[in-house]
């Protein structure tokens, strides 16, 4: 790997990427209606009035319809019965015209989580969080997994900028099931050599500094630091912070787990937040959804420009 | 970590370790017909004539009836429709005095084994291939998964050599669905870097080299040498290798995947083969079969001494 020069890493436009993947998403839907006549459907289950999953669950609405899904919502009431809700998820397993059932997390401490993501139909998880979903993620069998969607969103980026992943050593950094554990499972079925480091890792600097490829998923302001990264890796960093506001700020400033001011110096490449990883998560939920339909109907995935 | 005398690793002893362990599982088997007038059940399915096979077969029944619990055995013909097995599979689901069902691989060509081992209730899946299992045990759900037998056993001679193995840094070498992958979840669940590396990580003797923990798991004979290995790391050898026949000899030696005689001079502990990690995965067959009892019987797991 050749030494970067310093400052000049290159800076990964999840933003833009996201965009054009949403673009070859439409194209999917068209080809589907137009060589199949279906529809890919998605199905949003909202429960209780959590301002921030009220915001991703209208911005999730709003895309899938741009892309020519169909799109169905289903807000309950904050009090809804785990009974209840269950049986909403069972009419969704059952409704032809739904292919993807999310439901947003968290759900209300009266409601079983677990219970609610098991009892959806694993073909139509789409956030890939049902236990068969993680089993065939973990044993490699891609072509029948429905994969967590910021981790496929990670691995999408990196191939862009990579190519063949093959041989390349891969640190991660957090082992959480919604990202770390996924996302070195993605990097292994890729034929990295995976590593995963976390907060009992004992020298994380040094461990980080032999990655050729670092994605970093530990909910912690800036903690890698430009001295942590291999001049000329790959950073991938899916952090969201927000900093204390500024004097004059109304909102803090969104920052990730990298210190990027500093990372970029000796990276080769490098996620921006906001406008890397951030806007990956839907896009790829959408490209999930149609995958999902289309092994539903046992029909060749159409190709995206 | 202190870097070793040469020569004066310590050797597991893994055949002793599995040994005592048998010997622990038969006090809780007796502990839960005196305590609950429960027996233990492992039943054990047979395809075909596999001379291997048969061998592992016929062993697991003895041991199984050593400890005091009840055996299964059904010996199918090779012709066996897939059909049958399966409904086979179905009827010991509904046994209730049947704990743990084993069927052993590899099943005829005609016979689907993903099938077979979907069927298999996860409660009574002591061999841990269901992927409702694996995706326990790659979310840390330790407490509901039931985990392979080979990985376990490891798992259980690390802890008895090293204590707590938080914060070590682990390598595991082969990435296989039976071995590898699980060990590297149950190392991380236990608080270990982890990484895991194959046949297409760069240099493998350096990533080994940087391993405090090494599990080998790549069915190459003696591929580890001595120099790949750090003073004083404890290394697992999971390898079982038939060498040539010597001159004199009728069959060839047992090796593993390490060569022994170099890295025992810088090994800090190491398993032998034979007699290191062989044994152990029958005694932890007949350990999970007590879990798996306890957990459909909702008990508590009597202690082992």
């Amino acid at each position: 790997m050749s030494q970067a020069q310093a400052g000049d890493a290159t800076i990964i436009d999840g933003k833009g990427f996201a965009a054009d993947l949403r673009s070859g998403v439409a194209q999917q839907v068209q080809a589907l209606k137009d060589q199949h006549g279906i529809t890919p459907g998605l199905a949003v289950v909202l429960v209780g009035e959590n301002p921030a999953s009220q915001v991703y669950v209208r911005s999730k609405a709003k895309k899938t319809v741009e892309v020519g899904m169909e799109s169905f919502h289903h807000h309950l009431d904050a009090n809804t019965s785990e009974h209840e809700l269950l049986d909403l998820v069972q009419q969704l397993n059952d409704d032809e015209r739904v292919h993807g059932i999310l439901v947003q997390l968290p759900l209300p401490d009266h409601i079983d989580e677990d219970k609610v993501i098991h009892t959806i139909d694993p073909q139509k998880d789409v956030d890939g969080f049902h236990l068969m979903n993680v089993g065939r993620l973990a044993t490699g069998d891609l072509d029948n997994a429905m994969v967590p969607c910021t981790p496929l969103g990670c691995l999408m980026l990196l191939k862009d900028q990579l190519g063949d992943l093959s041989g390349k050593k891969a640190v991660v950094a957090g082992r959480s099931n919604i990202v770390g554990k996924p996302m070195a499972h993605l990097l292994l079925a890729n034929n990295c050599t995976t590593e995963i480091v976390h907060s009992r890792t004992r020298d994380i600097a040094a461990e980080c500094r032999d990655a050729d490829i670092l994605v970093v998923a530990v909910g912690k302001t800036r903690m890698v630091r430009g001295d942590w990264i291999k001049p000329g890796a790959t950073v991938i960093d899916v952090g969201i912070n927000r900093l204390d506001p500024e004097p004059g700020e109304e909102k803090g400033k969104l920052v990730g787990d990298v210190a990027f001011d500093e990372a970029k110096q000796v990276a080769g490449a490098i996620t921006p937040v906001p406008g890397g990883v951030g806007p990956m998560t839907i896009a790829v939920l959408l490209a999930n959804t149609v995958t999902a339909t289309c092994r539903q109907h046992n029909v060749a995935e159409p190709a995206r420009s």
